[in-house]
C-alpha cells in the first residue's frame, strides 16, 4: 500500500477534479516463500499504476495491462476503492472481477456519491476478498480536496500567508518584495500547482497587479510528468465586490481562465474571453454589497474545484476565517522584524478572552531555504 | 572528543560564571589494535571529567583522578583550553603535565585574559603535543556567554518571546495567559535556568508582578545533578528607570538577589537585603531619564554575568534589539492568532524600505509540546 500510496501522489498535479489513486498487483506468495523472509517484496509486484489525469484510465488500469495475465489469483492494493459506474473510462471494479484477480486491499472508501462503496460491493459479490482501512489516513491526506467537495459540497482551502517573525506583511508604505526568500516563493509556485484554483482579491490585484498563474517548467515539479500529460493551471478567482476588475490588468495577459466573483446586480462589463463573471449572492448577515463566501465556495464545489488557493490580503483572509472556510493556514516565516506599524498578518474581531481565539494546531513545520513553512489546521 | 562535549553539558546548569568543559583522557593504542577496527572506543577510555560549580575541580582534574597512574602516556581531549593560571584551583596544564600526559587536544583556546594561549604554550613547553581546534563550533557553542564576555566585555543576551502566528503577544485588554502551553512554559524555565540572569523591565514588573525565578525540582532538569552541587538561582535584574519598584512585589519573596538598574540621581529608597540598586549612566543619545542599556550590560559583564534571559515587553526588548545587544531572539509560537488588535511582538521603528529591515536567521526550530520554539541570530 505504501507503494500505491507514492504511485498516487505522482499524478498530484494533474489529476484534478479526479483524486489520485495508485494500484499495485502483488502476486500470492507460495507457502515456502511465505516462510522465506529474504525474499525480496518486489518480486512480487506485476504491476503498478496511478491516475495521471481525468478522461485517461485509471490506476487499476495501468497496473492490469502491466500485469497481464498474471493478474489472475493476485492481490491489488489500491488507495482509493476502484470505481463502479461509467464515467469517461469504463468501471474499474469490472475490470479487476474480469482479470480474475483474488484480494482487493482498499485504503479507504471513496466519498463521491456514484461509488460511494458500491465499487467495494460489486468486487464482494463477484466472490473477491475485500479488506478496507490500511492507511487509511495517509490516502486521505492524498485527496483533501476531492473528499472535502465529496463530503460537504465544498472545496478544501489553504490560505496562504507570508509574514516576518513579529506576524507583518508589508511596511506601512505598502513595500513588501521579497520577505520571504527565493526557495518559498518557488515553494508557493508548487502549491499553486497542486491547487485547482488561486483566489484572491480585488485589492491585491489593484495593489499588486499579479499573474497568479503556475511559472514552473516540467523539470521544477518534484515529479515525473509524461510529456503527452498537460500541465494543469488553476483557474484564477478574484473577489471583485465592487465590480472594479477591469480588462486592464496582468491577470488576462495568462491564457487560465479568470472568474470575477461579484454580487448580484452589478452592471455587465466587458470581458476577455478566458474571463467569467461567478454572480455569488450578497452576505445578508454581515454586508449585502459583498459576496457570500460561503456561498461563493459551495459555487466553486460545483464548478469541480477542489482544492482553492488563497493568497490574499488580511481582510479577505480573515473574512475566509471567520466563516469557517478555512481547512489550512499555510504561513512562509521570514528571519525578519518589520516592527508595529507594519501591516498585520490577518484581519479578525477584537478578542476580550483568551480562551476565545480561534484554537489551530500546527500540522507541519519546516525550514524552506531561509524561511520557515507552518502549516496550521484547526484543532480538533 | 564528542564525548568531551557530551561531558561539558552536564555542568550547563551549574557551572556559570566559570565556563563548561569536558574532558576525556584515553589510552593509546597499540599498533595492533590501530588496523583492528571492531575495537569498541570505550575501551580506551581511562578517564572522564566535566566542570560542574566554580571553586570546584576542573574537567581535567576528575578524568587524571579517574585515570589514576594509566594517565601516563594517554591522550587528554579537551573542549577548552586547560588554564594556566591559579584561581581558586590550581592550573590544569601543570596537572596534565604532572600525570605524563602525552598528547593534548584541545577544541578551542581559551578566550580569558588569564589564560588565552598560556595553558597550550605551558603545555607545549612540557613537550606535550597539543591540536588545537577540534570541533571548535560545537566548542563555543557551549560557552557563548563566557566567549562574549571574555572577548567583548558584554553578556550574550537571549530575547524570550511568546507570540501568537500572527506574532501578538497580549489581547487589547492585556490578557495573556496563556499563549504557550504547558511545554513551553517547562522550557522557558530550562532558559533561565541556563543563565545568569533574568532580566525584565519595570513595566512587566508592575502588569505581571513575576517571581522570575527557576521553579524546577531537581527531576526536571534534563541532566543529572549530583546533591552536592548547588542548582544556580539566576540574579534578577529590573530596568527601572524611574525608580518605581519598591519592596512590595513578589519579586523579593524569592531569595536570589534583585538589582534594579536605575539611571543616576534617582532618590535612595529602602530596599529588603537581597536587592541592590545599579547606578547607570543615562542614555544621552537619546532620552537620558532612561538608562544606557549598553552600559548596563558592560556592569553586567563586569560582575561575573555571561548570560543574559530577557523576558520584557516589546519596548524594551525592542530597545535591545535597536542597540544590537541582542544575540539570540527566542520566540515560543503559539497556533493561535490574536488579530491586529492584539499587542504586537517587539517596538521597533518604521521602517520604509525592506532593505531596511534588520536580518535574522533562523538557527533553529522545534516543536515544543503544541507550540513552536524559533531561535534566531542576527545574520553573518
Amino acid at each position: 500500500m505504501q507503494e500505491a500510496l507514492r504511485l498516487a501522489a505522482v499524478g498530484r498535479f494533474t489529476t484534478s477534479p479526479n483524486p489520485n489513486v495508485g494500484c499495485v498487483l502483488v502476486a500470492a506468495k507460495s507457502a515456502t516463500e511465505h516462510s522465506n523472509e529474504s525474499v525480496n517484496a518486489n518480486e512480487h509486484i506485476l504491476g503498478r499504476g496511478f491516475h495521471a489525469q481525468a478522461g485517461t484510465p485509471h490506476a487499476e488500469v495501468h497496473a492490469l495491462a502491466q500485469a497481464g495475465s498474471r493478474a489472475a489469483g493476485s492481490t491489488a492494493y489500491v488507495t482509493l476503492e476502484p470505481c463502479s459506474h461509467y464515467g469517461r473510462t469504463p468501471p474499474c471494479a469490472d475490470a479487476l472481477i474480469k482479470a480474475g484477480v483474488a484480494r482487493v486491499v482498499v485504503a479507504m472508501e471513496d466519498p463521491y456519491h456514484q461509488v460511494a462503496g458500491s465499487g467495494i460491493q460489486r468486487l464482494r459479490e463477484a466472490g473477491i476478498a475485500v479488506d478496507v482501512g490500511l492507511m487509511q489516513a495517509e490516502a486521505r491526506e492524498l485527496n483533501l480536496g476531492f473528499i472535502k467537495r465529496a463530503e460537504q459540497g465544498l472545496p478544501y482551502v489553504r490560505v496562504k500567508l507570508a509574514a516576518s517573525v513579529d506576524g507583518r506583511t508589508a511596511l506601512s508604505n505598502g513595500h513588501s518584495q521579497w520577505i520571504t526568500g527565493v526557495a518559498a516563493r518557488q515553494d508557493v509556485q508548487l502549491g499553486r500547482a497542486l491547487s485547482s484554483a488561486v483566489l484572491t482579491g480585488a485589492g491585491t490585484v489593484l495593489a499588486d497587479d499579479p499573474l497568479l498563474n503556475v511559472r514552473l517548467t516540467r523539470d521544477e515539479y518534484p515529479t515525473e510528468l509524461s510529456d503527452d500529460i498537460d500541465i494543469r493551471q488553476p483557474v484564477r478567482i478574484v473577489v471583485d465586490n465592487s465590480g472594479a476588475i477591469g480588462d486592464s490588468f496582468k491577470l488576462w495577459s495568462a491564457a487560465s481562465p479568470v472568474w470575477l466573483a461579484r454580487p448580484h446586480g452589478l452592471p455587465k462589463t466587458p470581458l476577455p474571453v478566458h474571463g467569467e463573471v461567478l454572480s455569488v449572492e450578497g452576505d445578508t448577515k454581515s454586508n449585502a454589497s459583498r459576496i457570500d463566501l460561503t456561498a461563493l465556495m459551495k459555487t466553486l464545489a460545483q464548478r469541480d474545484i477542489n482544492d482553492v488557493w488563497v493568497e490574499a490580503g488580511a481582510r479577505l483572509s480573515g473574512a475566509l476565517l471567520q466563516q469557517g472556510l478555512v481547512d489550512e493556514l499555510i504561513v512562509y516565516q521570514a528571519p525578519k522584524l518589520m516592527g508595529p506599524d507594519a501591516k498585520g498578518l490577518i484581519d479578525l474581531p477584537e478578542f476580550t478572552r483568551m480562551t476565545d481565539l480561534p484554537e489551530w494546531q500546527f500540522h507541519s513545520v519546516q525550514q524552506v531555504g531561509e524561511d520557515i513553512k507552518l502549516v496550521l489546521r484547526p484543532r480538533k
